[in-house]
């Protein structure tokens, strides 16, 4: 395969590499994702993040392994195994099967690997367009909250929700950005504050539970984040935590805009309760670890719940940001999620 | 002055010493705060924390000053340095305005320390009288989630808000605690689990942006809290991220309840707005640090926003429940908490 090369992906000499996101941005590990196995613990262990992004590089590692000479079957059982390794988010899923056609051509090796590639196109021409749609949504001189971390780092382009900000910030319209950051695994913290001041957009960390009291005082014009998955009444499974900014946000008369690609749509899941949530570790609660160094602060023994994921209901939700288009609660109401 | 010991304070041949709650739970280290230095700094370090044990500390170690022999004038200087220490919690205040009278006194040593003792043993006869109050309005089979920490750490008696639900449970109507994490300063995730596995009651702990889904899916029947001052129309000053629960339980339709003495009350603050809340330290935000260890995963010169306290709005709390008893939204409306 041609040598590839996005924010966190890389194809060099037929092989793939994922710059480690549980790294940044104390350091930048480049990590091998030679093997399922590998690319699997990197899911697992999310130095591989982001909905678009961790279907993309599965796609890639299938693509590759055929050109290494894994066997059909081979390559339906790594398929399989690497769908498995994130229930919540249906990107994967999405892609995959996109991969799975391409095992059926003849030529199966040049069939998986033009998908594939095509893919990491399609990604970036989706972020394009998502935020393009989503910064004409964005007015002149807003303070905007985001959670997690939905920037370059993961996808194969600008980002979801905060290639919106990324894009608005260009024309002049994002006075200030507040940035959750998303406990327990931090991407907030670590990895949007990083991007944000890389890019030059002000910004301001916060705790998460922060965010609720600056909306109370008024700081907040809107609210941005990703999705890992869309049902087809329109309701939103991401990043724990989302739900919360949701609620609150409609208590306090702000709009609450989601921003993904068409990839993160799941028309044949009826509502957000269908949707798997992935429960983790209990020492991810109990304290912290990362290149930066580990500790626990929390009692041995300390009982912890841990769902990696929420489900926000479509009612609190002021419109679907897609590369399609704004869809808007009226249209998902009407059916514009549902399967065709 | 006589010996005395409580959960976390410890008066010892003459002197104070306080536990270190900023090395618990790893650590139970006691600390000399024999000087007005010496226990500003815990008071700003948070090693001693919990409105009314500020108060208390801050009585004693006056009490002791005196008997030490430092002049009126000292005394009057030390008084209102250490009444400055912690802008937001009213206790100190109310406290050290009863100190100031017996500094009026004829005898000011004997006065004084006899003031500090007083009030020790009233704040053990408040956190009784709260708690059974509060342990009224608990169901059977309740399911609590709690903010902070409010227990024997935070008073000289059983707590506050803990108190209740200790109290509750002892009744046997507490089936779990959901404690939250209480970033950034993790006194949930510390304190809290830790005195509720000594006390061997059921918890989970939880991140604090985890609590809106647990509301969502009705694992949650009431919330509990302390305070760090009780404005005049009702309005409470508390930990940061305590808001953000009200308005959750708000949207919920889950009772909200506020448990602290009536040393809490600030009659002449008009409402929550007048509330001065204290903005702390950036690296807070950007890491962890405590007797547990130390890391920081933001990005060197990330901005942050970091207040300790938020204001909740009276109009979404739905009992304060204080060693008088339980006052209602209707009383409060009516007047209660107006000055006489």
């Amino acid at each position: 395969m041609q040598n590839l090369k996005t924010a966190s992906l890389e194809v060099k000499q037929n092989q793939l590499w994922i710059l480690c996101q549980q790294s940044l941005p104390q350091q930048q590990n480049w990590l091998p994702a030679h093997t399922v196995e590998q690319l699997v613990h990197h899911i697992h262990t999310l130095s591989v993040r982001g909905a678009p992004l961790i279907g993309l590089s599965a796609s890639l590692l299938l693509a590759l392994l055929a050109e290494s000479g894994q066997s059909p079957q081979q390559l339906a059982i790594a398929l399989d195994t690497l769908r498995a390794s994130r229930p919540t988010a249906v990107n994967l899923m999405n892609n995959l099967d996109q991969m799975k056609l391409a095992l059926a051509e003849p030529d199966i090796v040049s069939a998986l690997s033009k998908e594939a590639l095509r893919l990491v196109e399609e990604d970036k021409q989706l972020c394009e367009r998502i935020a393009n749609a989503g910064a004409a949504l964005v007015k002149p001189g807003s303070r905007l909250l985001t959670h997690c971390n939905t920037g370059g780092l993961a996808t194969a382009g600008v980002g979801t929700a905060l290639g919106v900000i990324q894009r608005a910030f260009s024309q002049g319209k994002v006075n200030h950005v507040w940035v959750g950051e998303t406990r327990p695994l931090l991407q907030g913290g670590r990895l949007t504050a990083w991007e944000l001041g890389e890019l030059g957009i002000p910004y301001q960390l916060i705790c998460d539970s922060m965010a609720a009291s600056l909306m109370g005082k008024k700081q907040v014009d809107a609210i941005w984040v990703g999705a890992d998955r869309i049902a087809a009444n329109g309701d939103v499974a991401n990043k724990i935590g989302t739900y919360s900014l949701a609620v609150l946000a409609h208590h306090h008369q702000i709009p609450f805009y989601v921003a993904a690609p068409g990839t993160t749509l799941d028309t044949h899941c009826p509502s957000g309760d269908a949707i798997p949530i992935e429960q983790r570790a209990a020492r991810e609660v109990m304290g912290v670890a990362g290149s930066f160094g580990e500790v626990q602060w929390a009692p041995e023994h300390a009982r912890v719940y841990n769902p990696a994921f929420d489900v926000t209901p479509a009612e609190l939700i002021s419109g679907w940001v897609l590369d399609t288009g704004v869809v808007t609660p009226a249209q998902v109401q009407a059916g514009a999620f549902q399967p065709k």
